[in-house]
């Protein structure tokens, strides 16, 4: 292989100088483009605070030097990812970094910055590739992207609204729409959260400081407890659920693993005896958190069957729909979802199957106002929309100074419209299909569940039917595919052995793609 | 005031659609620039999944067409902002947006999306305006929004070293680098986390997890509590203590506010007693939350005569730095920070006063391992790396996945140097003093304590001395500045009534600025 040149030697990059920089990058880019060569001497950085191109100068003095800067990174990172197909979905030879002295006494140049701009790239997953399949990670959306550089730029927080005027209005108007699109009533709403996990953890947040029947435990904590508070959750739920646990000061075997079917399900009736068993055995349950696409398999609980039990036994209703949420908008596919307008909060995330770049995930609540006893804390420090009776998200919400993703999430919204997310989701339904259809076609390779949402997890079952050997075996085919067909399959660990996990999520895989990775996996031989 | 002319009439914005645009900007822009005309007619957007710009395609059949929509909107961006001097620092009429179909049915074209993209930096707060002063929200630096576009661009995911190979690396070199800068020994580590709230709900979680002396809260949670666990913590912390402390299942009340001196800093005599007096009424001290940059006022509680009462007390030793750690980056003011390096946690936010883009909030550990066992959920989704016992990163934070934020804060780290944040932080600390010789002319200002870093709090004291009528004058002075003077300064609560306060963040403030301000204030009357 070869190392990245450095297209200007001398302009050596920022690495160069205390240490070598051959070791920074395995991949061979095709179009080595220049990233620095056509952009104007910077003035000089040492002299000066905002000489350069440190700051966008608010009178404009610097307007076209900060232009051209940004305008080569625009170009040097589309021109390198407009590549993609020809690098490793993920670079096969981990990049190094200098182990010390990433902090530089003095300022480097504009072309060393766009330099390692260019080096961070190809050091980077690579979730464009056609062939990246690995996790419910998706190529961006460009409006997306667009949504991030404007964020940037204008460095708002949706901490208050004097910090985000229009985007803390945006925030909430549009949660309530998207409320209302789960079948959530009127008085619905929420918040975007930095990612699921924080979005789980508001929702059980809620969930234990209303649900406990203990006396004001925002204020008072768990000393009150006198039963163990137990949560009920699939045994293939996302670990954020005992992350979540742990975090409350619940812990987590706090987290009751129920027993799924042989499709990955939650059922009903484990369930309902969970519930029985805890109680008996004087535990305190008060929440059920139901899966709408798991982790490795991207299956459903059920979730109009586990919103009556919630009912029958007065729990919380959480569904998790990080990932299958984005089924609500297809017309053919969101019955998948049935049941998820009786929940009690919602997460979703718009970064996975929608294609919003991170951070962009978001919890409802079926009462939005439940959010001002059960978890507002009041920032004496912001002041000035109090009389209009607004709410200041971050009081709402676990961040606190958040950047406003909103933007995002809302500017992907347009540029898809609803119909066009419609069709990626179908899309990636059928590509899951097609995918199926060439494992039923051999005999040899067994799914983990029947597919109901754009996720494949499978193996190789010929070979010894030792599990280690089995998992051993579809280690090295992963590893194969990786290297001889530059396709990246996750490799999870399910039912105590290794197995395949494919998410169909990129629009630009082609029925070829999937021919080539089954005729490779045809002929593997250890 | 003059509403946002549309600037193509043919092509109207999506809100027009259904809705009345008029009321979208009352700001009135000096220079108005058509983000929209040059742009080339998009392909249909109505048929395939990847048609015109939704995605970059990866072979690259559509790079010229991306590179265009993206210059056109970092001209239009630039254009915008390079103006920031001729728009209020915060909108005076807040924009209101559609109540309803925010996600239309079709997609928007190009031309649309550029003008919402407009619409947002409108309704935004205006950081970049040299009279912004009212909160610790910095105009961002260059590198930091080159560092957001590439970052949004490569969509890697920190929560795993497959889904971000050089970014895990990097986030967890520098983290150590940084680490040994605030003289924490060779063992410290730690990760960025969205926003300071997350970083102190980390610190805060093991601390309570590893001090409390309970049989492995992690698993087993608090319901084996006897007595009350509780946290020290200046009567001005931040809010996210309190917060923390609920989610924690500590309560708000569990944190103890220990009085502070007439400078706004813990008085180490107050926070002994107060910890043997909880010890004496049974409750369970485990941490003391010391904050260098308060809230409101900007001081430093006193850090090592606090981390003595901790050493001598065996409790966990916070530092909530999230504003003040910069001074690390100042030979002449890093002396303020005395005793960090005695800290088992700290709270660091280069998204304030290092002028990164939000979020970008690191939480350090004296020992890095001790997340291993009172943090760490595993992911067993997860395998690529294990092998090589490599950290996946969203295992040892609170969220799983996470954008990789570091590189903002890298390329700024590159772009400025030591030497530039020196100069920057030292300037702004010159600016303050000149903030405050200002006030020491005039008998009729007083100030909220002495200023120990670029932030002022003050009031007017003219008038009547009645707290509510002074708490209304300093109010009706802080908006008269904002209508007449272009200038925010933020009203905090403060000691039961109104104050103001006055951030010196931004390297284009000038004295002229200041002098104009008090000429303003010299010449209020109600």
């Amino acid at each position: 292989m070869n190392f990245i040149k450095i297209v200007n030697e001398a302009t050596p990059i920022f690495n160069a100088r205390a240490h070598s920089c051959t070791d920074f990058s395995s991949r061979t880019p095709k179009r080595v483009t220049d990233f620095s060569t056509t952009i104007a001497p910077s003035t000089n950085h040492k002299t000066g605070l905002t000489s350069g191109n440190k700051f966008l100068d608010p009178r404009g003095k610097n307007l076209l030097s900060v232009q051209n800067l940004l305008h080569q990174l625009v170009d040097g990172l589309t021109e390198e990812l407009s590549n993609a197909v020809e690098l490793a979905p993920v670079p096969t030879e981990w990049m190094s970094i200098p182990k010390s002295q990433l902090i530089p006494d003095q300022p480097v140049s504009d072309t060393e910055l766009l330099e390692t701009c260019r080096q961070l790239v190809r050091g980077s997953m690579n979730p464009a590739h056609p062939r990246y399949m690995g996790h419910m990670d998706p190529l961006p959306s460009i409006s997306s992207v667009m949504g991030s550089l404007v964020t940037a730029a204008v460095n708002n927080n949706v901490l208050s609204r004097e910090m985000s005027p229009i985007f803390s209005e945006l925030e909430q108007q549009l949660m309530r729409e998207l409320a209302l699109l789960f079948g959530l009533p009127e008085t619905a709403g929420g918040m975007l959260q930095s990612g699921g996990t924080l979005c789980n953890l508001q929702a059980l947040t809620v969930a234990r400081n209303s649900q406990l029947g203990l006396k004001d435990v925002h204020k008072n904590g768990l000393i009150q407890l006198t039963s163990q508070p137990v949560i009920f959750a699939s045994e293939l739920c996302h670990s954020s659920i005992q992350k979540s646990a742990m975090i409350l000061g619940l812990g987590t075997e706090a987290v009751l693993p129920v027993k799924v079917d042989d499709q990955c399900r939650i059922c009903p009736k484990a369930l309902q005896n969970s519930i029985t068993q805890a109680r008996q055995s004087g535990q305190l349950p008060f929440a059920v958190v139901a899966t709408a696409g798991t982790t490795v398999t991207g299956n459903i609980d059920p979730l109009s069957a586990i919103a009556k039990i919630c009912q029958n036994e007065k729990l919380w209703f959480h569904v998790d729909a990080s990932y299958g949420g984005a089924a609500i908008f297809s017309e053919t596919h969101k019955p998948c979802l049935q049941g998820i307008d009786r929940a009690d909060s919602i997460t979703f995330n718009p970064q996975k199957w929608c294609y919003v770049t991170k951070a962009c995930a978001l919890v409802l609540f079926r009462e939005e106002k439940i959010l001002d006893r059960h978890f507002r804390i009041a920032h004496p420090y912001m002041s000035l929309n109090e009389e209009d009776h607004e709410i200041n998200l971050g009081e709402w919400g676990i961040q606190g100074t958040r950047a406003p993703e909103i933007a995002k999430w809302w500017l992907t919204l347009l540029q898809f419209g609803k119909s066009g997310l419609e069709k990626l989701i179908d899309h990636s339904y059928d590509m899951a299909n097609r995918f199926n259809r060439l494992i039923d076609e051999r005999d040899f390779i067994e799914c983990a569940s029947v597919s109901e949402m754009n996720i494949v997890c499978f193996r190789d079952t010929r070979g010894s039917q030792d599990e280690t050997a089995r998992g051993e075996r579809n280690q090295r085919l992963q590893r194969g595919l990786m290297k001889d067909r530059q396709t990246f399959v996750s490799l999870p660990r399910f039912r105590n052995s290794r197995w395949l996990k494919a998410v169909l999520l990129n629009p630009f895989t082609t029925e070829n793609d999937l021919q080539e990775i089954f005729d490779y996996i045809d002929h593997f031989e250890v």
